[in-house]
């Protein structure tokens, strides 16, 4: 079974959630005592909405990269995909209470909590799949045994890190934000310095 | 007629139902009093939404493997189809309508026989598709009469097994929602385990 | 400058409309004094959901045969599927507002004329879409003057008979929406006919 | 790395951001006074409606255009891809935001400079992948520097010319809407012309 339908398939779940984000923005009902006001004081969701948008979007990139090595697709793999589709499809959720939490000045380490959680198991899924993936014979043919090695330790970076976060947010909410947008352009950095180079 | 965009457009909509489901998610306006305890609470929803994403993902393995055996469509495919759709992009609905049943505690098993009548009306869809895809011509060449046979009563068996849910839910609506987690465990079960053994 | 894109972006917009149908079906909030009652009150969302998801299914399964006609684009066209798309985007509201209109026993020919008026303008665009690729040289090659006679006429048909039901709205709201039904059972029908006739 | 899945993707998000703009429309609760008035009432929002559709329907077309030019993709351009998405999906609030302030008489002039700006931070995003674009390498091979200088020139156009209409609106927000619809008709025209001309 190829994989193209599936990658469609998820490109369209990312799509729609990372769209879906801006639907939990609104004016409060008592603006009219001054537009701008009520604008500035709705930067906490700006905030989650440009850290989940941030995120999403480097896990798509990521999803993307894995799809470079995996050619091929069977039903279980299929049936992990899905599972990690549910986790990155709840992701409005916790950016929701998130922005909210910061909002009203309140419970905001629980809030820092929830959404690494998510994080989290999103990771898992995404490590799950590879590792299916590997086990199941539906990798690039070209993969050494070497590079599939490296490549599940780089795969248990994401998740490794959001937990560090997750706790470390239990404490310092703030800088448990800060790492989650950290870790992203971490992953994506390098590659763009890389790229920079050989040309 | 080929049924590449026909696939297309199905996907698209199995994506935006799943992701969809998040929406009617929502904090209690009282949540002040304690995030924690708020989050804890929305249990039934977190339920619902993985019982609904697990069913919707089910749904469309299904329709992927459908189309591995249907090649061609004509308009009243396409009709059949929209169908089809209809009756999945309907499930949101008896998802949050069970998520609020359980959460206030009052009416579950109504709730649990709106949520299953909805999934059998998937299923005879799919079965009107698939007879009429046999019938019309529109299955791959190599499909013998005996594979049909084989076919006609697998299809039946997803809308049989939700009638029976039904049922039982009338009684046990907790027992219905197994049920319909079950099903879909089944279907994906036996094909996991015989690539497993393949290998 | 090929149709692929457009189809695709298009394909994409017709079916998140179509999902988006469900969005606007809510629970009453008083329903805990009975919620098999609540369900049953709200047949004037699952009629008007049905109706809108046909009506829509129906335009896209046309848009669909239009596109086995037209085989190139340039700008202006893209710009005229624009304007499609931006009348078929709006069915979502019409569909809530001819659902409350039933609902609360007010209104319905003022619902059924906002609503019919809305299809008149897709069926508009569609013609301005035709008679553009036509004049442009976007259609297929081997379609003869008689037969683009023949579509002319042939897409004329729907935005003709749409203007029928809203007129006989006016004062027959219900005839309207038995019209909006029948109009696309007629042009999905013969073809259906033609099929299993030649089979 | 090849742009076909990076187009799919952002023509998803496109999509989607286009058909959720009619989500904030709504019947006032207080309708029943009369369904037509109601209706005629929210003229603001069908205004923001048509603008912000039309404004992101030449964003797409515009989007379509350059991807005719850059052929190829690396990471870094993937994540420039993913902040213009970030831009474009914001677009809903600001658009619901500018209905409210028109359908209540006040803020207006605020309520343009907030849509303006996010077309302005739109437009630069596009900037800033064009000239990555151009820079790393990921431009058709045919492409001359003299072509790349003219289309510098003519990707600056846009944010340069929202910028102006930002600034106009302190004064005169309708004039601004009038710009913002200006533009894009300006951008999608030449080609219009150009296209008969040379039939």
């Amino acid at each position: 079974m190829k994989t193209d339908r599936l990658e469609y398939f998820s490109d369209a779940v990312f799509a729609i959630v990372i769209t879906l984000l801006i639907i939990d923005v609104h004016l409060p009902a008592n603006w009219t005592s001054g537009l701008g006001n009520a604008l500035v004081a709705l930067w906490p969701s700006y905030l989650a909405y440009a850290v989940s948008f941030f995120v999403i979007g480097a896990i798509w990139i990521n999803h993307h990269g894995m799809f470079q090595l995996i050619v091929r697709a069977d039903n279980s793999f299929l049936l992990l995909n899905v599972l990690q589709l549910m986790a990155i499809a709840f992701i409005p959720f916790p950016t929701a209470v998130l922005a909210e939490s910061i909002h009203v000045g309140s419970g905001m380490s629980t809030a820092i909590v929830f959404y690494g959680g998510t994080l989290v198991s999103v990771g898992v899924t995404v490590n799950l799949m590879w590792r299916y993936a590997v086990r199941a014979g539906l990798v690039r043919d070209d993969i050494t045994p070497a590079k599939v090695k490296l490549l599940n330790r780089r795969f248990l970076l994401g998740p490794a890190a959001y937990v560090v976060a997750v706790a470390v947010g239990l404490a310092f909410p703030w800088a448990a934000l800060a790492i989650f947008v950290g870790i992203n352009v971490y992953f994506l950095w390098p590659r763009w310095k890389r790229k920079a180079r050989s040309e």
